[in-house]
């Protein structure tokens, strides 16, 4: 469906998470055949279930899980992506406490067989949005485990990371950057 | 952890769904840096969430969403691979029902952006398992939605598909007859 154009982008995500951003970014990927990505569901343990006559079963009972991977992944030219979303109120650093293990561990198992692995972080306070790749990400963490600085200074990710252009639609305009990094 | 080897490997899935065999399977490659494959978290809409004082948050009503793509991705050797595992109790045939429109419609994307895409296919009565390309589902598909028969003989996914060996460990060797299809 279309819908009206905003003409100042800082005001277009005004309440939109970077989840949501990016749900419709991909969206418009897939329907425009650029990309296709798809947000993994949340992991739930389900404890107790209801099976009420003529309708819809009913989860009554359940708990988040720790995710075993990260928040996105699909295809793009025939490349295997696979990315992290994180979105962070610090105006000078991005605390690494924002990552699980898991997820670390899980870039870099992506990485080794060959797959794109990145994280796209947002600074909310200045609406700024980067792609960072994931050997940057495993980095600072490996520096961190050996007592280094928790968290990633901003000007860091604006030197090694790349800015990704926000926009009206598609919003978070992330596929340029991997042009530009794996595919030119 | 070591578990003893079961000799009959047709006793060795007894009370274990293809589900599982496969997460196990995906287990044992990922350890074994073969392929980093996971099967993507059952999709809900949760509706109510108690936040209890102290402890973990527990969702109290939440439902069964349709799947918006297949259950499993990742990626294999620098590819991006994404199936669906099915598993039928019919004997001559596999019932094209088992499917739903839009994971049809997703395998038709992956391939289109270079994917590599299939199912998995158990008869259960038989206690054997294939690999299918999702071009032969996606034309059996068409030609369902054409008038044409509502199941692929299992005769055909004899001649046009690839059985795959089962065993211990990993129990359903699939990335074998990857190797044999696209890397080889
Ligand atoms: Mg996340
Ligand atoms: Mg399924």
């Amino acid at each position: 469906t279309h819908k009206p154009p905003v003409k100042n982008h800082t005001y277009s995500n005004r309440g939109m998470s970077l989840e949501e951003e990016l749900n419709e970014t991909n969206q418009y990927y897939l329907a425009n055949n650029m990309a296709c990505v798809h947000k993994k569901p949340t992991p739930l343990q389900i404890v107790k279930v209801d099976y009420p006559q003529r309708s819809a079963a009913v989860i009554r009972e359940a708990y988040f899980k720790q995710p075993a991977t990260t928040d996105y992944n699909g295809v793009y030219k025939g490349k295997y992506i696979d990315f992290e979303a994180k979105e962070t109120q610090n105006k000078t650093s991005f605390p690494l406490q924002n990552f699980h293990p898991h997820q670390i561990h899980h870039m870099e198992q992506v990485l080794g067989h060959g797959g794109i692995a990145f994280v796209i972080i947002r600074f909310a306070q200045q609406d700024e949005v980067y792609l960072l790749e994931a050997e940057h990400v495993i980095a600072y963490w490996n520096k961190q485990m050996a007592g280094e600085r928790k968290s990633i200074p901003k000007r860091e990710i604006e030197e090694k990371g790349h800015r990704i252009e926000t926009g009206y639609h598609p919003r978070i305009r992330y596929l340029d950057i991997l042009d530009t990094l794996y595919f030119s």
